[in-house]
């Protein structure tokens, strides 16, 4: 059987995203729609019809796909292949969608988490290609960890690693939905730099955003960076703050890990050079002077399809 | 050939140490004498020395010898197999210790920094005996790392992974010798409990160990650990707050490896319970409330000789 093509499919808390890839990560074909609101019975019939359409689009069929991968936050386990729980899908408790996939389509599935997959998309063919490690910092409204050691997710003996946005940069600092205190993702997140900017207006300082904050509308991390652009101190300070954290989680990569390059992904990357030059200058003021093993920190190169990309990657890489 | 040795070998600023151990880790014989002052042909000589005396104290003779290990703190490349430099030892730059040991002994030699051997030899045959993997952070002068994943040292893209003493605590924090600023040997090796107890005492905190920094004697984390145990007010404080920081590096690893074990060896692993409960207790307190994924914290086992049983384990792995 000469397999040409592996599904890579993103399974969000509202959409349903898939992309046909092949085996040198080029997208073939690509959709996406919304899930809101459904079971995994339904789901999962869709993501079956998705695949169908993808490989149509593609001109392919099912003889010539080499496998399927989901990427959902979870959580869920990689090694059973079973979500635990789908955050806003109702009736998402311990469902074993590997093998339950598996048997409607007849071809192997890998699930992992979104961030891993995402991470491994850079890895594969991104802005990894060609190193042996990387790790990846997805920053939105929280952030997410991925980390590719020698071509490999590290899982970790719980299936939690990775989970860098959860590790403390400030003891005793800021609480943490998580039940900590100083996780990264209090100071370095796309949703922390709009949270403390709308805090520090209503403590009362000053800022190009107060008038918005004051009629109450919604303030997030892109309007932070286009009032620091354009100079407003608050925002500057904010955002600079949080570029600081990250140079902190960064050199913390740098040390655990050792690895060839860091990708800083998800919403705050797409403020670009005002992001990465940023943590870099952060990085080189304090980064210790014993070695010259600091990793390139740069930004992603696959955009939104990294997740989809990634997935895809790793039932090709599940077949080798 | 029926093999049935490794010798390990440790190689510290003042002292060669050495054990000869069998392939369950069990130690046959062992040895350790100054090496102050040697450069890198002296102290081959002496190895050799040393490993011949090992096997005879074993009954033993070189064609029992699987190989050797060899753990130093380094800088050093464990995929060239060179010492790149020595502290304290004159002489020792860009040693390829490895290729020429290998030929004096017509052995297999492993290089790898002294940390990493120590949490090898407790992933072995001590606190991690049976899992999978194991972080382990030696907690002296400074704090060392060694972390093994799937039964394997991690060395990263550049060869200094694990290095977990100098990850950031303390965005903003204590400077460190290294360049950085906020690192965790700043706050929780034995090193630095010491120093922040006399520069509290120095700046008119009263303590029990007030008359001896008075008189200028050397204060160390013992005399700490003791006070503390005492209920001197100052070294709890201290104390209590090296294991705080030290719960946070715990989190910071259980975020980033996901290991089954943590383990807390060095100097300050002297404490034993005193200090494990604190910095359990600490960690449970904050410790996030979405998985059950916790790696035990647990002092080592194997005491001072982790170093060479595990530079022994390491020969005697790169040989299976």
């Amino acid at each position: 059987m000469n397999v040409s093509v592996a599904i890579g499919i993103d399974l969000g808390g509202t959409n349903l995203k898939g992309a046909a890839v092949d085996r040198d990560g080029r997208i073939l074909a690509k959709d996406a729609h919304s899930v809101a609101g459904l079971g995994p019975d339904s789901v999962m019939a869709d993501m079956v019809g998705l695949i169908d359409r993808l490989l149509a689009d593609a001109s392919l069929d099912r003889s010539h796909l080499a496998g399927v991968g989901v990427g959902t936050p979870g959580p869920l386990s990689h090694r059973t292949g079973r979500i635990i729980r789908a955050a806003n899908l109702p009736g998402w408790v311990d469902v074993p969608i590997r093998d339950r996939l598996g048997e409607m389509l007849q071809t192997p599935i890998v699930l992992d988490n979104d961030a891993n997959a995402a991470a491994f998309g850079e890895f594969w063919v991104g802005a990894g290609r060609g190193q042996d490690d990387l790790v990846m910092l997805t920053l939105g409204t929280g952030v997410g960890g991925g980390v590719v050691l020698d071509g490999r997710i590290l899982h970790g003996q719980f299936e939690n690693a990775g989970e860098l946005g959860h590790t403390i940069v400030a003891v005793d600092g800021l609480p943490c939905s998580c039940g900590q205190r100083g996780c990264l993702e209090q100071y370095a997140s796309a949703g922390a730099v709009a949270r403390r900017v709308v805090s520090a207006i209503q403590e009362g300082e000053p800022s190009a955003l107060s008038n918005a904050v004051g009629k109450g509308e919604p303030i997030d991390a892109e309007h932070v960076v286009q009032c620091a652009k354009a100079g407003d101190p608050l925002c500057l300070r904010i955002w600079d703050e949080a570029c600081l954290y990250l140079a902190a989680a960064c050199i913390n990569i740098q040390h655990a890990f050792n690895p060839a390059c860091v990708v800083l992904g998800g919403g705050m990357s797409e403020a670009g050079d005002f992001l990465v030059d940023r943590v870099t200058d952060h990085v080189s003021r304090q980064r210790w002077k014993l070695h010259d093993d600091l990793p390139a920190i740069t930004l992603p190169q696959l955009g939104y399809d990294a997740g989809v990309i990634g997935a895809a990657g790793l039932a090709w890489r599940q077949r080798a």
